[in-house]
């Protein structure tokens, strides 16, 4: 199996076991529905919100914490948090497909602590189960603990917590003057009626500490309200007995609805075994459905588990919140272009509605609810890309037409009028070099000051423009537009000559030139001399010929590469300089400065497979690896890519993986490895399959399922690349769409 | 001696003894000076920040620890906190003149943990004092634990901690991009080298407990450097042997510098004996000379202390920092009428500098630093009687003819013109009934939404300008402006007639009239029938003939008296509206809405000690105190005054006096006992002695230092008023103004 010193993953990879419940750094887990986040680490604890419109509704933040007592001798535990390490018989959290769950055992007693994110309403749901694995009767006190978001407004006179007889459970309604959302009524409600309960912190932990907390030293919670608190608390407390053998489940709902009313309504249909089955059901049910889109099987079961499992899980944590803090332009174009795959429809439906952030200029705002609309100016191009996308996957062509209206203006305009205001933004807003005009930043967004006195250009931006415009044509020559395209290439052609003549030297892209006519990523800059976005993007764009794009990529391996991957330039600035912006402040190693971006090195791994450099690409995979020998002590999770590993150059943390989950990482490795590496490209018409892997392997099963149909695809290594589909060999690699099933063998050559 | 539950005061009251270590809520003390404000509870924990300019950049923030291993047994315990709470010998917190030291014995070690706010610099100290108080030799881990805030802006990959040479301590920079102060070095260090540190609590922590840390339970700490962390740790760790009887010192600084270089000068400077003992001096000092400007002997101890001591240093925290949360432009006026005797100096300054943040209408803005421009409207009416204050604190009356610019003009006017046009605004924002327009408030902050639309009118408000009127009309008088006066008089007579015809019924002033014509306040109201404001201050203002007002006050005793003080209004708003705004929402009993709103209870001594209601008055004292036997358990500190006791109509918490210090209600009693109850009143010419003292006492000694002047006064019950003045009988209760120490008998008739 998969393993590492954190812990492992089952046979179908569906389920990762955290066996070292105190690792290096928190592992975390998020749950998700569409209207709720809970994020979640090893133990459980963490911090969830509602996700009401645009508004964020905190719902519990911080511990959540099992109490066990034994009655009988008086002694007390976390079942889930073990504070302080005793020689727990099992202890070990599961990250599963919707659900978190923590196992242990302990003096006779086994704790199974599961945390679910129901698919509707505004809650979370939490199970307790009990089991009494002692040959005696025990007489227990079980008490679940969490921390409720109950202020909305800074205002504690607002608030109240108590208990409450119609929800049968805690109520935390904080009604205030001008609050932002109606929904000021928070609900903690279990299975069965609390023999007692308390609702602040002050009384239940006392001065003591949250391990051996006040209350749980009495024979039971003080079972009193409490008003005018700064943080309240939810701690439902139950007695029971239970003989050898036995065991028991308790069912907790937390909540927020618009009124008292309505609580109480939702405490009873959530807080029961049948409701929180069903919801790990659904949430099981709806990532089967996902997994089920492509399958591969290589001789890299920890890629296969990545793509199968974790990368599309955690792609659709995008697909859903995009960053969880707020909902970024290109990133949720990007995470489409990856989840198209699995779920078209709700492509559409973020396509249309994120176009909806785009000024009538051209130019969408960088991020949406919460809204941010610092100048940046690479939002239009990646606009064709994800269209692209979408219609290979579907060959919906209609989306063309849909209408939307821009953030200021009503005036509904086509997804194609959409679309060619954000190229033609991009294509006038040009400086002196004829390049795209820098503004607040392009994907580089902490590069955040070189070109806001509108003069400075982004050579990274003109070439993401080209390749923007290129990918348009291809749109437009798939609706049989043509007329238009040689505009569009004149455009192309006129962009690419500045490029060329501005951005490339020695041999590599530099990355701009700042307003103070300063350059930016290139050779004579004292510190950031070569940036891997411009070089990998080349790539992308197919602006030089091969030859020379290969050339360019092997200065990335001399220049950029380290042990755990490529850094996003090279050398890590020093000296924080306003002429750049916030990348330069970063220390060494960090973000923009120099660590290895993941997101970045997932776009070096495309190219190098553009270029047909199998080993390149693989190599980088596995450098990427939380598996990776040379970085075994990353602190990433297994089941999560992180942002970055911290570069080379930083003097304290290199190698660290810290903010996991939140990146575009996962959509653009998902792509690298089932359309580059794998080569299984959707395109208008069917599948063309290019694959370039590595020498090692002798070959790989992939299943895909496409539009009505499903192709089984076999890669046998050969002296030749040929294939056959359901047993006839086909000319060239691309296989046009049928319905039904299909048996490929794509016979390739290293 | 002076004492309750919680602790004692000394025999002096100049230091409070805190031991009951864990009260029923932390105990907060506040040391301070120009520069930096650190606040803690009886362990010495809190948070801490320096302001500079408008800008506070916070220090640390959270727990204090002072960690004392002992090597041979391993041993190990927090000699300032007692997690465990071990039987410690000793144990006890003492609040001082300007410091705050916690001292315990435990395991026959001795420690003292004492942090001061020294005069200048923007940092704080800390001295640890180990005592080897055992028969045999001890060797010792001592370690000292803070947690700095060292972020600035939200971006972690800005910062760093590590041990610097140059600084002979912790160094945790935050240079970034556009950050909004200079003051992005912090540096913690000690007069000695620690033997081992770390700077992040992942490190020192752990997984275990801020009780147990990682670091301590090993032989010494990692001694590493951290980057992108959110909380950085200060944790400086010192081996050491202590003989029998040997004792030991270590000083700490924690502070911010613009650059490196400063920092390491700056540790150099301050983290030494000299530099600490010198702070604790001059702390002292500063307040030993406040002190002496009012000394009182009563019957009542308790009293005394509050008015020779501590209602003079909370003051004195107002005088410097408002409500530390910022400074309101009312609460500055107020606490200037109060301070003025001791510090006339600064009331000057302070005056002039809240005067610019008047708009040229003539209305200030609630609060600056930082800046808060809802439209209350009440702010003009306290200018003159924060004048009137100053003026007959000093007979300066050179202040009229200081210039200062508006909020919104660099036009600099005269305070004369500034406080005129104040006045002018007030009597030009009418409504339909002639009362001045309530807008989005008065000094209930918290009607903020009852004249929102400019139609409301609050009859408190036109009460408070009649009475600022008055008060002006008395400066203008002082000032010999006589010609002026027939006018304002004019005014306040108009204004008068529309509040007693709108404003009066039932024997008691309603509060208003809201933007919907609707009573506020009034009997015909369904909730807050009854506000305390508009009956203290129809008395504070003479609006009617004292026989009238005193049946008023009879009203209040009937209608607002509880067991712990007088509630701001009754019956407590249930259904939270907008047409009233925040203080409906309140829940009932809390702050505005129904709580013993203890500023406005001093009001209510004021105004029955101006109608001679000795015994109101001091009862009234009596019911808010600490000592209070009808509510012992309030958890309010001896030694600072609270914004409130909760409101009896509230379920949960009446009684209870959240929210120390911070509060406008120490100034206004600081004046209740001072001029009010022992009437030694500052005039231009000289002092007035009034007094109202309490039937139960037999008499009062006062001194009392006026300009160059000291006045001891002795208060004798006797069955006639008459007062004699270094032996000599004047005529009347006026003493007027001489240098020279005089020697006053006031025999007073109950």
């Amino acid at each position: 199996m998969v393993k590492n010193n954190v812990g492992e993953f089952t046979a179908d990879g569906k389920v990762f076991r955290i066996e070292e419940m105190f690792p290096k750094r928190d592992l975390i887990n998020y749950l998700w529905s569409e209207s709720v986040v809970c994020k979640c680490n090893q133990f459980g604890f963490g911090e969830s919100f509602a996700g009401i419109g645009a508004y964020r509704r905190p719902l519990d933040n911080g511990e959540r914490l099992v109490y066990i007592k034994d009655k009988t001798s008086g002694k007390l535990f976390v079942a889930n948090r073990n504070y302080e390490k005793e020689p727990f018989e099992k202890f070990y959290a599961e990250v599963g497909l919707g659900t978190h769950r923590v196992v242990s055992e302990y003096d006779g007693i086994g704790t199974e602590f599961t945390i679910c994110v129901p698919k509707e309403g505004f809650s979370e749901l939490f199970r307790i189960k009990i089991a009494n694995r002692s040959p005696s009767a025990r007489s227990l006190s079980v008490c679940f603990f969490l921390r409720p978001c109950a202020d909305l407004s800074g205002h504690a006179s607002y608030g109240f917590g108590d208990f409450d007889e119609e929800i049968d459970g805690l109520y935390y309604p904080h009604e205030g003057f001008a609050i932002e959302t109606d929904y000021k009524h928070l609900y903690f409600a279990a299975s069965e009626r609390a023999d007692s309960f308390d609702v602040d912190t002050a009384t239940f932990i006392g001065y003591d500490s949250v391990a051996y907390p006040a209350g749980m030293k009495e024979e039971k919670l003080r079972s009193v309200g409490s008003t005018f608190q700064d943080f309240y608390c939810g701690a439902l407390r139950f007695e029971t007995e239970l003989l050898p053998g036995e065991e028991k489940s308790y069912y907790f709902v937390l909540g927020t609805e618009k009124t008292h009313k309505a609580c109480a309504v939702s405490a009873k249909k959530y807080a029961n075994a049948a409701f929180f089955e069903e919801s790990v059901k659904s949430q099981y049910e709806a990532n089967e459905k996902m997994i089920e889109v492509f399958r591969v099987n290589t001789p890299d079961e920890y890629l296969d588990i990545q793509t199968n499992v974790w990368l599309k899980r955690q792609l659709s944590l995008g697909k859903t919140w995009g960053r969880v803090y707020g909902k970024g332009f290109r990133d949720v174009m990007q995470d489409i272009t990856a989840f198209v795959s699995f779920d078209p429809e709700l492509a559409k439906k973020r396509i249309l509605y994120a176009l909806k952030h785009q000024y009538i200029s051209g130019n969408p705002i960088r991020m949406y609810e919460p809204d941010f609309k610092y100048p940046y100016m690479d939002g239009a191009a990646w606009i064709p890309a994800t269209l692209l996308s979408y219609l290979k996957e579907t060959a919906d062509f209609s989306v063309l037409d849909e209408t939307i209206p821009y953030l200021d203006s009503q005036a509904e305009e086509s997804v194609y009028s959409h679309t060619e205001r954000g190229l033609k933004f991009l294509l006038t807003s040009r400086g002196k070099r004829n390049l795209i005009l820098w503004g607040g930043g392009d994907w580089n967004d902490s590069m955040n000051n070189a070109g806001m006195l509108w003069k400075g250009e982004s050579v990274w931006l003109s070439i993401a423009t080209y390749k923007a415009v290129g990918e348009w044509m291809e749109i437009l020559a798939g609706a049989g537009r043509t007329d238009e395209l040689k505009s569009w290439d004149a455009a192309r052609k006129e962009l690419k000559e500045s490029i060329l003549k501005y951005g490339f030297e020695n041999g590599y892209f530099i990355y701009g030139f700042n307003d103070y006519d300063e350059k930016v990523g290139s050779e004579d800059c004292e510190e950031g001399k070569i940036y891997l976005n411009p070089q990998t993007w080349a790539v992308l764009a197919d602006i030089l010929p091969k030859n020379q794009l290969a050339s360019v990529m092997d200065t990335v391996e001399k220049r950029l590469r380290c042990d755990f991957g490529y850094t996003q330039c090279a050398p890590s600035y020093t000296h924080g300089t306003d002429k750049l912006g916030r990348s330069s402040y970063f220390q060494p190693g960090l973000v923009e400065n120099g660590s290895v971006y993941i997101h970045g090195v997932a776009f070096k791994v495309v190219a190098d497979c553009i270029l047909h450099r199998a080993e390149n690409a693989y190599d980088t995979l596995k450098r990427l690896s939380v598996y990776n020998p040379k970085n075994p002590d990353s602190g990433m999770e297994p089941y999560a890519v992180s942002n970055m590993f911290i570069g080379p150059e930083n003097r304290y943390r290199a190698g660290e993986a810290p903010m996991s989950w939140i990146t575009g990482s996962a959509g653009w490795l998902y792509r690298a490895v089932t359309e580059y590496l794998l080569g299984v490209r959707a395109e208008f018409g069917g599948l063309r399959i290019v694959p370039c892997l590595p020498a090692a392997w002798n070959g790989a099963k992939v299943i895909r399922k496409f539009r009505k149909a499903t192709y089984e695809i076999t890669f046998v290594k050969s002296d030749k690349n040929r294939i056959t589909v359901n047993g006839r060999e086909i000319e060239g690699n691309f296989i046009p769409y049928q319905t039904g099933k299909h048996s490929v063998i794509c016979y390739y050559k290293n």
